[in-house]
């Protein structure tokens, strides 16, 4: 089977497995916790790609065979979906987002449960608390030396600081959009499970070096597809309303790009259709995003730091096997289409 | 100097200096993330006690000497007051206080500061995340042998699970009531730093069975201490108001003894004093509960306990030096009056 297949197969089983045993555990003693325990496994579970995971394994196969480390490896790779969970559960209910994966975001389907908009936004918070403390609870008790369970622990928490003071500059609309993206997103996305994966395996810092200048373009690459996608994407697919995408407070970098190239009048068109959320608008400011050349202008962007990562791989600081991994990886993150 | 007293002072000293270099970096590096970074930190500042520091010491020296452990000990203790402060600032704002440790809670202070309550609120509960990730981060890198650090990790990750489920039985008024208190403060007032404490002094199988069962009582003391001050205590010196403890959907252990005396006419009474907000009724709701006996009935109950978990540590599993610092602890946690 395909490595990376494989790893996302593993990790998939890993969390339906420890969903089973948590959902048995509170039914039976803490049912009236059930339900928000429930709405923070079916996100966890509708989760897709794995992509986090099959990143840590393929800078572990960097630095030592995948195969002497993976039931730890899959551990980790599981927790980092844990992790995920908690900061889309909080940030959902910050942006006010009500669609995530193709479903109602907790926040409103516990809303809804209760009858209480309060509640569900309480319950919602809850929820990615218990995903946090699971996250951690899922690398504390994985499989590996105890040295390196410390070492992924501390990036793991390193990780989750970053992406919070990133998440506060995103909500206070911080002019300093670069570095709040490298926080928010970078981190966890791509550098931290990279991390991840050369603490698991016990790297050198040789190799952690290459991983980094891998990891900074690709991280930048990973957000600016989301923020095509976003944008022009099919919302079937990547499961949220492009008219969150659309509204300049976001910040999306195609938006950003193609209001460059607006006069002021075109711009304050743009503004009313964005504001308003009847479909025709939101398609007819989708157009005016099209005809601006703002994609093609982020496209370049993403195509270049692809470039530019996988020309770091090739340091000969890394093992081949590994960086034939890191490679499809870089593509793959570029290219997707949800 | 009194051990009890220097591990205090040393826990204070670590978390003004850890504050310091927090806002020096945020200060120069996320200047826009500052005011939400100055307001986790000063309510960690006020803290007061560091009891659950004081409780971890005591749990060390009752399985080896402090002194051989204490360096890591200062951070873990440190570590515990930055998840308490995690805790209080979801807390606050999912109960809608508005006075926390004598100041303003964090979600009014910063709805005021950017004059939008929403703001308010998303940037408190961000900034309990990023308390969480200190927590995390701070035992993670404390010094103390990388099997140890591990264990500290994990029993970390599960106070912090514990706490959140039993916020959640608490937010949706389950009607388990003892588990809902046992998991919510119970897990990271007492049995957390205990268990902390002797996975970092490396323990014996035998004094854990000891100090959980002297946590257990000393868990419940506590809560039901913190009921009668918040019915009866100085609310200068708790830092709280009186009445969102009235509150009969807070189930303070005083008011819920109180209602058990009263007929169906003083019931209703009771309830409409306690949903007013001026300071006449909630002094008149306070005169209530005082002629009801109910903080008799408490107060039994907290001595009761006291004396269980005192008679526990009598089995000859830990160092009579550390016996005699759980003790004097005891006596504090269940005879406070702040």
């Amino acid at each position: 089977m395909d490595p990376l297949s494989d790893v996302r197969q593993k990790i998939e089983q890993r969390l339906e497995s420890f969903a089973a045993e948590l959902l048995a555990y509170t039914g039976e003693q803490l049912p009236d916790a059930q339900p928000m325990v429930a709405q923070m496994v079916a996100l966890t579970l509708r989760g897709g790609k794995r992509i986090r995971g099959q990143l840590l394994a393929a800078a572990a196969e960097a630095c030592a065979p995948w195969t002497t480390v993976e039931t730890a490896g899959i551990e980790v790779g599981a927790a980092l979906e844990w992790l995920q969970s908690y900061l889309l559960l909080h940030d959902d209910w910050m942006d006010d987002d009500s669609l995530r994966r193709g479903a109602p975001t907790a926040h409103v389907a516990l809303g809804e449960r209760y009858g209480n908009a309060r509640t569900g936004a309480t319950l919602a918070i809850l929820a990615g608390d218990l995903a946090c403390a699971l996250a951690q609870q899922t690398v504390m008790q994985a499989a590996a030396p105890v040295d390196r369970v410390g070492a992924m622990g501390a990036v793991f928490a390193e990780i989750q600081r970053d992406v919070v003071l990133g998440q506060t500059l995103d909500v206070l609309g911080s002019e300093d959009v670069d570095r709040m993206r490298q926080l928010k997103t970078g981190s966890y996305t791509v550098r931290g499970p990279l991390a991840l994966g050369h603490a698991l395996a016990n790297g050198t810092a040789a190799a952690l070096v290459v991983l980094r200048a891998f990891g900074e373009p690709i991280g930048l690459a990973f957000q600016l597809r989301d923020d095509v996608l976003g944008v022009v994407g099919d919302h079937v697919r990547t499961g949220k309303h492009a008219r969150s995408d659309l509204n300049p407070a976001r910040r999306n970098a195609v938006v950003m790009a193609a209001l460059a190239t607006m006069d002021d009048r075109r711009r304050a068109d743009f503004d009313r259709l964005c504001r308003s959320t009847d479909d025709a608008s939101v398609a007819d400011a989708q157009a005016i995003v099209a005809e601006s050349g703002a994609v093609h202008t982020v496209e370049t962007r993403i195509a270049h730091a692809c470039a530019q990562a996988i020309d770091a791989l090739k340091d000969g600081s890394l093992r081949p096997s590994g960086v034939a991994l890191l490679e499809r990886l870089a593509h793959a993150i570029c290219e997707r289409v949800s």
